[in-house]
């Protein structure tokens, strides 16, 4: 059984059987961006985060893409305890828990001796640029090293192109 | 958003990035199948369920495959509230949370108007024949028609095979 590394990352299950992150549509009209991601984590996970400009990773504009959309990425490095709360919450108090939520899993963050682990989550389908996303910021918070990350995105295909 | 229907079809995220059922190995001299069950689901759920043989589904050995297992699958038809309740077991008092298991995900029993739904969730990597244990469990309780299975299954190979 793999050892608990210290930090954790979490991604969830969505109500169109996609994995991505908490997040939402923002109007800047109405409130900040850091305000609307705060007001979508409390609607998700029915945890009060308040995120801040510190927190932001990545901005990006497709112009090609219908609708037009920017997405900004916020990434938090949080312990393994306050992730447990996170987790906790979003499964007895979050309002949209069973509706635009289907659950939070943990993305694991290793490599197991038969090649699963990162590689096979990595497999999964995932909403937009989230995929990306995730692998930004592993590297980023030095969850996995470059290396691992490209490893693991080899065998990821693999999977992926398996029947 | 999508209404949620009276019934709710689980699955979990395992340690090894792969979607698949509770359960795990059981050796016949210790125990019945159904105590192993029993005892797995409160190991990785936190959640005590008497598992009776009224509640398998179906048994499969393939003698080709190394090692040598035969899968026993087990289903048991469970409203929203109980359900609730084994989630908020699994994410608070499972000794397997964060261990072997990464989270627990609820399977959409719908298809919403752009494709999404059940035919994403079926793209996903999944841990040996689970993926048709879900089909076949989805359709013998009557969560989805056949009709609209192989709708999804359709749409999900689709999915799978873009980028």
């Amino acid at each position: 059984m793999p050892q608990s590394p210290v930090f954790q990352c979490e991604m969830q299950m969505r109500f169109d059987g996609l994995l991505g992150f908490p997040g939402g549509l923002v109007d800047p009209s109405v409130e900040t961006l850091e305000e609307g991601l705060s007001r979508e984590l409390w609607e998700e996970l029915g945890f009060s985060l308040s995120v801040s400009l510190e927190d932001h990773v990545t901005s990006c504009h497709t112009p090609s893409s219908l609708p037009q959309l920017v997405t900004h990425f916020y990434a938090r490095k949080m312990e393994e305890r306050e992730i447990r709360e996170v987790e906790r919450a979003a499964a007895t108090t979050a309002t949209d828990h069973g509706h635009e939520v289907m659950g939070m899993v943990r993305v694991p963050l290793y490599t197991l001796k038969g090649g699963g682990g990162l590689s096979y989550f990595l497999s999964h389908s995932f909403i937009g640029n989230s995929r990306g996303q995730l692998e930004d910021a592993l590297v980023r918070f030095g969850l996995v090293t470059p290396e691992e990350l490209r490893a693991a995105l080899t065998h990821a295909g693999q999977k992926r192109r398996q029947p």
